[in-house]
């Protein structure tokens, strides 16, 4: 079974958006082992996407579109491939329902063209759409399934997870299991983690061993196959220990986690709550803490204190420290950190300091970081960092050397 | 002229990374009034790639390669198209001397697969590689022009802008100008724009009027093309005024900014220094105002105060309006907006107070938000919002509202 992506947008081929929706099809389809050949970006062309249609069918089993389901006249990805397979639209009662209920929930009128979303090729398997207007569908014909999502990620993959996925195994009716595992590491480069495991990667082929760098992290993505599924565990619970065997101290998770999700998680099985003191990172902690639904319980809440004076004023850092050793210092991270917990009644206080640029601050360059933490009676600790990269990146970095910082000393 | 990206890479099919390339390429290629009408993605394997660059030459001029250069065995680029073109691979010794360079510099040994980097398809143009080792190429055959890219993006993107675009406009003679602009809108859905300026949309073709929404906002942009760039800028003005004077009153902003942007200038403009205090935002709106460079000097600072206490012993919210309404209150935030402002020492305060969901909290279902603005002597005002989406949209949403909000007021 060989599948190629078709994304319909002349907003892609603009460059106004990039096509994430291609990886997130891809990746999934890869874990259910179908091979992916090509992606095709076409833009809002009949004549052009018809062409893309063609093309695929020769080389693929499997086609899938994402994009162009909308209510607007650029719009015209069911209705040229409906053309193309000799089928009618037809309105699908259940998607007009859903329809008109979102403009009742928000009180909006629904303008006629949203009538379009509701049409589906006829014979489809209707995908609903738990996010959005636009149904998606699948279409068996002949030797090719086609299947339509629409374009706005937070639309199509749920629906790619929730309705498309279940479908898709049950026609191939996949009797292999292919397991995967993703480990997690932070503070290690991509180029140190596969020279230390160099061995494993090459001379594995059941598991496979798939090394990515993210941003700011790096993870190792272990596939097996097997008819069993507890047989394909095994194989990666094997692999799994040789690896931490060598690189151990800088795994923090498993899978779909994070620093902060790991965080938030060890804070709630602790019962600690936690305050921050944000200044060069502006709430930027507070913010990815309280993304995840439940923080109401750990996190207090915080002071960003931008300004010096906020600092003093606010968070009572002694007029002295920042006259002797300026706000970006180990002695005004501590002060903070102490001070952001007692003024919170926390039990962890965490503080974030220093210079993401690109200017530099009281002669220290961008990239200096103080980060202090203060838990319950222990001495506060703070912790110094020399980042490179941009201001964004600077700030993405500081927050998740918290975060691990962190989970190291709770 | 029309083009096609042809991106190599199985990493790409497999979901691991995102084809920014495409989205990176086709942006500079608009600007330069080039048409992309095709991105195509293709594994590391010679015979699909041959199919690919197959189809490209049927229905494009230019065909754009990324990826594929590289010292290892996987990377086939080069090799499959000197083959296609019947051309010999030569060795270039500019190339070479700046990859033995460089391992000089790094004082590691040279790798023998390295020398493979500084291979070149006889009769190209060389594009040097100032931040890595493989060196681009622009081949001229018959009515096609071939490029060659290296995939990783810190190395393509200089070389394309350093290198690629001058040899382009150079040998395509660019004549006529073609000048986008575009307009950004908030607090109007996408098809209810769409419906108001729909006759011009079906009635324009110079300019052209292309709608794309985004993320809780819509953009039209408006591209026109003249032998003068005053005329185009000319045609362009014309048509704004048609489509302001529809739709103004949601008009925010031109090109590449964005509400917080948008802001941030103002409240330099009028020298006003702000305060926040967020409770289900938890700080977002802080962050995303630290993001711009020179925040400082407007942003004092601000109080995320997610746990009510912290709404009490720190913002000071009296205790009879959360016994009374609640902390998901109009009143809430008045106080919240008021005192912030206060302690901080601010001109102004913003607060945010609501139900970012999953759960309801205090009866009030997820997407009830108050959003408090104190503006220096003036009356506090209070918006309130019913949005839906999921968590991470509402708290988003809430962020712009009430940067929109701030923008009104001011």
């Amino acid at each position: 079974m060989h599948a190629e992506i078709i994304a319909v947008g002349s907003e892609l081929l603009l460059g106004q958006i990039v096509n994430t929706n291609a990886q997130f099809m891809s990746k999934v389809l890869a874990d259910m082992g179908i091979n992916v050949f090509f992606h095709t970006v076409v833009g809002d062309n009949a004549a052009r996407l018809k062409a893309a249609i063609e093309i695929a069918e020769n080389r693929a089993d499997m086609i899938i579109f994402s994009g162009g389901l909308g209510p607007t006249k650029d719009d015209l990805t069911k209705e040229t491939i409906a053309a193309h397979l000799n089928r009618k639209l037809i309105t699908d009662v259940r998607a007009m329902e859903s329809i008109e209920a979102y403009f009742n929930r928000v009180g909006r009128t629904m303008s006629e063209n949203n009538r379009k979303q509701a049409l589906v090729i006829e014979g489809s398997e209707v995908l609903p759409n738990d996010h959005g207007m636009a149904p998606g569908m699948i279409i068996p014909v002949k030797n090719h399934i086609y299947m339509l999502f629409p374009g706005p990620p937070k639309e199509m993959e749920p629906m790619f997870l929730t309705y498309a996925r279940p479908s898709i195994m049950n026609k191939l009716q996949v009797q292999e299991k292919i397991i995967s595992r993703v480990l997690r590491f932070f503070g290690i480069g991509e180029s140190q983690l596969e020279t230390e495991i160099d061995d494993l990667i090459v001379g594995q082929t059941n598991p496979t061993i798939a090394p990515l760098a993210g941003d700011g992290e790096v993870t190792l993505r272990i596939t097996a196959k097997h008819q069993s599924e507890g047989a394909a565990k095994e194989l990666i619970d094997y692999t799994e220990r040789l690896i931490l065997n060598r690189v151990g101290e800088y795994f923090y998770g498993y899978d779909e986690t994070s620093l902060m999700s790991e965080l938030s998680k060890l804070l709630k099985e602790k019962q600690l709550t936690i305050a921050a003191a944000e200044s060069l990172t502006g709430g930027m902690f507070e913010k990815e803490l309280t993304s995840i639904p439940g923080a109401g319980s750990l996190l207090m809440g915080g002071v960003v204190c931008y300004h010096p004076k906020v600092k003093q004023n606010v968070l009572h850092v002694k007029e002295e420290t920042i006259a002797q050793h300026g706000v970006v210092s180990a002695e005004c991270a501590k002060e903070l950190a102490e001070n952001v917990a007692s003024l919170m009644h926390a039990d962890i206080g965490i503080s974030f300091t220093g210079v993401a640029g690109p200017e530099e601050l009281e002669g220290k360059p961008a990239g200096t970081v103080f980060i202090g933490i203060k838990i319950k009676d222990q001495p506060t600790k703070v912790e110094e960092l020399k980042l490179g990269g941009n201001r964004t990146s600077i700030r993405i970095r500081t927050v998740q050397h918290g975060c691990n910082y962190l989970l190291k000393s709770i």
